[in-house]
């Protein structure tokens, strides 16, 4: 008998962003003259920087003449491009961080949802809590969390990340093996300092764990002090791996191109408790599962970095970030506390109430949508999530309704 | 300690093609004079349809204006693509497939490999032999196969292809849960007959099995006769997965679409025995863990389905089964045994000595680059695989010199 993953039905049934729209279709059925103003999914709605589109059209010709065709490429993506990400996101930063090093893939969220898959069922994994449901779920049907009892998965260790620890939560208490953090975090908009960071290096190092650093977010880092990697920290090529995507940087989300980075230096264990190189296993698997992301894509990818690619880019993310104080000076001036919207486009906005009785305010009184923090864990109840994706003049009607309700 | 997956370590290292590009390499080294002609990968060389080109350069254009711009798009892929696929691939040939049934991905590659993740650990897997390497590998590193012994995983079960049962396996002696078949054959270029194909059908029915049915060349069956899609078959519906590419159908190797279905009637069995709808499963597994295809690479492969598009594509495949043509015959002139090359691109090759050896004779003597059957599996030995994916020059010329050894 062909029999289901029992781990399937462990998962949390209830999907934030499925109740979110069922409550937006029901209020818009009912009110069909309300322009609803959506600040709610994390989706970009400024056309792709032209350096990229005209890469793009330049390679689609490329596909179609027989002396220029490109068939199957490199699972790993093409070296032009990991040369260029190596050479800018990087080494100008003083991170040691070469070509071979680098994943090109078609999503953070794939590589986030596999990277799991690399190791044995049995370690021990910390999430922070409010959490990017990817990292919880992918585990789940993985087998490695148990039941999910009153609103947390049993085998899991969550990190708390509240507004007494500014949304940086504490070292474990005891001894993890895989650690997931995200800066500028997703859902909270808050950063990290390198001296925060270099403490998670350190307990890596001391516990022999592996970080998974998501920097989905680093292109809205304005504070030149902030750490945009975490090869940044010294010795953060032995314990960490690196996610990284064009999605918001460069507004690829329709496009799909992302990498992750995997340092040669990066050790993992076997079962004896000897030492191996991660890169080979992920090598491996990116091999056997993946074919390598379209070639115009990664050809627009390419065109980012160029100096007419990373002008327009800055331009993309200042527009956002615009957005960004619009909502949170908005809000802050009716008295709600806020993090984020400075180097990230995120505002975590601590809401007085219950975070769905917050978003039905907004969504019944501004026709604003938002997202109720508690859809990311038990401590995102009592705030919600802003999101700066969405044009200018949009944003600053809504932040004019939401005002005009005190 | 973060402790690697230990299943990693049973995969048969020696990996086929990197072994065929070191003799291949070492050769061009001491014969730098010798223009090797490649029929070893089967990898596209001629560049995409018009009609896919022109459909990207609009998409491209589309996502650089902020009133047609697209974010992230449904993990399903687009309704329009999915309703042409339904309609053209399905419907037109009475088979009773939707769009709702339709997830469109970006290769074959993946869904063949993730496709596992929905079962429960102890399913019966039964795989054909010679194999696509991918179907093993991904349940290796799942911890389903056991060890490797003398060629072999332990707990698989193999489908023994051969030249008495004219490379269609006869039906498992035992119980099996899961079966992975492709036709026309990835190696062994072979197809299967709408009353073969049902066999197995009855088997899964009878068995509570599902089957996994890996169609990617089905673009190349010029006997109307034949079945395309497993679908074809009454009742298939509800015991088997099909997988499909635009990769050997329109040439996209290089950009990356592929589609899988899961129709809404097909089922399977949670740990009580209770039956449930496998579509539900993939549809979660591929809105947790990935993000949809390129939008301008869905708009090419709708392409595909229009009037100018379906010519082109048929003169791409007519052109590379007349590279086959040339290769069949020019091997059986030799007196050598050919499977394949009529509806497939790939020619199945007796060689009369070990797999390798012929590939030697076919390197050093000719400069032509094959693919030993051995490393599909066991039954692979004694074979060779030629493909048909070059320039016709190069497939004449490969030919030419490969009958002047005799």
């Amino acid at each position: 008998m062909i029999s289901i993953n029992e781990h399937y039905k462990k998962l949390n049934s209830s999907y934030l962003f499925s109740d979110i729209a069922q409550r937006v279709s029901k209020y818009q059925k009912s009110h069909p003259e309300k322009k609803i103003i959506k600040l709610g999914i994390g989706d970009v709605t400024e056309p792709l920087p032209p350096a990229c589109i005209n890469a793009m059209h330049k390679a689609c010709d490329e596909m179609g003449n027989r002396e220029s065709f490109k068939g199957y490429g490199p699972e790993q993506g093409y070296e032009f491009l990991r040369e260029t990400i190596a050479e800018n996101d990087f080494k100008a930063r003083g991170a040691n961080i070469s070509a071979n090093d680098i994943f090109v893939s078609d999503g953070a969220k794939c590589d986030t949802g596999s990277f799991q898959e690399l190791f044995t069922q049995s370690i021990k994994i910390a999430v922070p809590d409010p959490v990017y449901p990817v990292y919880v779920d992918t585990n789940v049907m993985a087998g490695r969390t148990g039941n999910y009892v009153d609103g947390r998965y049993q085998d899991l260790i969550y990190l708390e990340s509240t507004k007494d620890n500014k949304f940086v939560p504490e070292l474990p208490e005891n001894q993890v093996d895989l650690i997931y953090l995200c800066y500028p975090n997703n859902p909270t908009g808050a950063i990290i300092t390198k001296a925060e960071l270099e403490k998670w290096v350190r307990y890596a190092e001391k516990n022999n764990a592996l970080i998974l650093f998501d920097a989905a977010y680093e292109a809205f880092i304005q504070d030149e002090a902030l750490p945009k990697s975490i090869y940044e920290i010294p010795g953060a090529d032995k314990v960490a791996v690196e996610f990284r995507s064009f999605s918001k940087t460069a507004g690829f989300t329709g496009i799909r191109c992302a990498y992750t980075v995997v340092p040669e230096s990066c050790i993992v264990y076997d079962e004896a408790g000897e030492p191996t190189k991660l890169r080979d296993y992920w090598n491996r698997r990116q091999t056997t599962r993946f074919n390598g992301v379209s070639y115009p894509v990664q050809c627009a990818a390419n065109a980012v970095y160029s100096e007419e690619g990373q002008k327009q880019v800055k331009e993309l993310i200042s527009y956002y970030l615009k957005n960004a104080v619009v909502i949170r000076e908005g809000l802050t001036s009716m008295g709600y506390n806020c993090t984020g919207g400075e180097n990230s486009p995120y505002i975590w906005v601590e809401t007085q109430t219950d975070s769905w009785e917050f978003f039905d305010l907004l969504l019944e009184k501004a026709g604003v949508v938002c997202t109720p923090g508690s859809g990311f864990g038990k401590c995102g109840e009592g705030f919600v999530r802003i999101s700066a994706f969405n044009q200018y003049e949009k944003v600053v009607e809504a932040i004019d309704r939401i005002t005009k309700l005190k």
